[in-house]
């Protein structure tokens, strides 16, 4: 089955070549030799690999194979773009259960293309086995540093902690079909100074602890400012759930919203831009006090547990 | 149990980014950010993607984790050497059953770390999911082109069939132990014109049928000059194996040796130069008559099957 699904991909990939060429012709060799070989420019690289697995980021039962082949590149373009980096090639690694047909390998490959395709990203290469375990897919990404990368270490005690889009209540759906940052990254690391970053993964509040523990600093956030998002109510309106909103949007995870620390400077001129079509709201400060810190609304703070989506 | 891990892998990174800033430099950022950065340098990349699992590529009962950790790396290895690349980072993707402790986790890096050092290979990332399932390691290998690069589609009716080492019976311990074609790929994709070339994972025969097919051209091997292994000879020896030596050389999989499709004034250079240390075979021609074609010693000729290792 391997080899139908490698000669299925290489009669496409022939037509992709010649449309990267046409764009600018950074691939210079595809799918189906030992490795592809790009061209990369000036710019540092950025890779960046994340594999997803049944049982543990999906579930046969309930998500389409496309959704599945999608959310293998989503998930490493929002590592890219909480880099700041523009996605340039992937490779894709499939483990396959023996049961499985060559269209429904198709099928998760279509939904990985599908999205490449919307950022100009080049599925490259990769490998597929068959084997008597659960469906894994794999995903190698290169992406390019604009002007500068984002580094987790980089927060400094003063920044503001921005945000994009809503939080909580993935599980609803958000999970497969979210948009990853891309196109905002490459404008913010071309025009602006970010002086560090990370994407939502295991959840906000893991991974701005995360991001300030790595910088050295801590994080204040205005909890009436966290933005919520009508999943997370959803969620939270549910019988037997004795979870609030905002619990869902600061502990749940797979949000893939990035976590920018910005100085409150730029974020002035940030705010103003209206070229930028996407939420950004600032919910707080990184501060030279260690740890995480909720201030509620009646000016009164409290810890927030750095907890999440803990493997 | 991932987080443990990762801890481990950014104490030990911090030394080999400073290790590698002391070599020349081109990793940037290395593990525990959501990407590794790096420089590439003025020449085209290569990247190569392969993973192993559990049943297919290893049994966990009969290899060691190190083992394991080293194959994954090994493959992908003899991926870039095929395409004449030089090694420079890598990413590592492992899907671990629940059962496993860190110690374990810890064994199959240091395997691969062990093998990535060996050729200069810098491991800048990955990631790494507890799971219901078998183990899979995955790797991504960058490769840095040198002079020239070299593809499957390449060989010219005419050029000479060379390769490196001995086939046949890997299965015996060659298949976990064998030593990546490296250093000789870089020093001929500078040195010398190569056509085209691929590594042997599959078999001899049917590798050589894909490069031949994939340069719109066949192939004629002069049986006896095939290397035969010390390891094809002792399984065909074993009783009731009804396999000759040949057969082992011809149609076992993972002897990870090169085949090259050099001009013939080009080989006679390749085998008179003394700073080689590799065993260098001429086996027969490319050839304008499509198919694979064994000429036995009498001087007769027959199909060679173009099988082997089938996913």
């Amino acid at each position: 089955m391997e080899q139908e699904f490698l000669d299925w991909l290489q009669t496409r990939q022939r037509v992709d070549v010649e449309h990267a060429a046409a764009r600018g012709g950074y691939v210079l060799l595809g799918i189906g030799d030992d490795g592809a070989v790009f061209e990369s420019g000036k710019k540092p690289l950025v890779i960046a690999c994340d594999s997803i697995a049944q049982g543990t980021h999906f579930d046969l039962n309930h998500h389409s194979l496309c959704d599945i082949g999608r959310k293998a590149i989503a998930v490493n373009l929002s590592d890219l773009a909480a880099m700041g980096a523009t996605p340039l090639v992937a490779t894709l690694s499939f483990q396959i259960p023996r049961s499985f047909s060559l269209d429904e390998v198709k099928e998760i490959f279509l939904g990985a293309e599908d999205l490449a395709n919307q950022f100009d990203l080049e599925i490259v290469g990769g490998d597929t086995n068959s084997w008597d375990g659960g469906l894994v897919v794999g995903a190698a990404l290169v992406g390019r540093a604009e002007s500068s990368f984002w580094k987790m270490s980089g927060a400094q005690a003063g920044d503001d902690i921005v945000v994009t889009g809503d939080f909580g209540g993935s599980i609803l759906g958000h999970h497969l079909k979210f948009q990853p940052c891309c196109e905002l990254a490459t404008k913010l690391a071309n025009d602006y100074k970010i002086n560090g970053a990370t994407d939502v993964s295991d959840s906000l509040a893991l991974d701005l602890s995360r991001l300030a523990s790595a910088s050295g600093c801590g994080a204040e956030v205005v909890l009436a400012k966290v933005p919520v998002s009508e999943a997370a109510r959803v969620l939270s309106a549910r019988e037997n759930n004795n979870r609030t909103a905002l619990d869902h949007a600061l502990y749940d995870g797979e949000d893939f919203q990035l976590i920018l620390a910005v100085p409150p400077d730029v974020t002035e001129r940030l705010l103003k831009d209206n070229t930028i079509n996407q939420d950004l709201t600032v919910i707080g400060k990184f501060t030279e006090r260690l740890g995480l810190i909720g201030v509620t609304s009646d000016g009164s703070s409290k810890q927030i547990d750095a907890k999440g989506y803990w493997h």
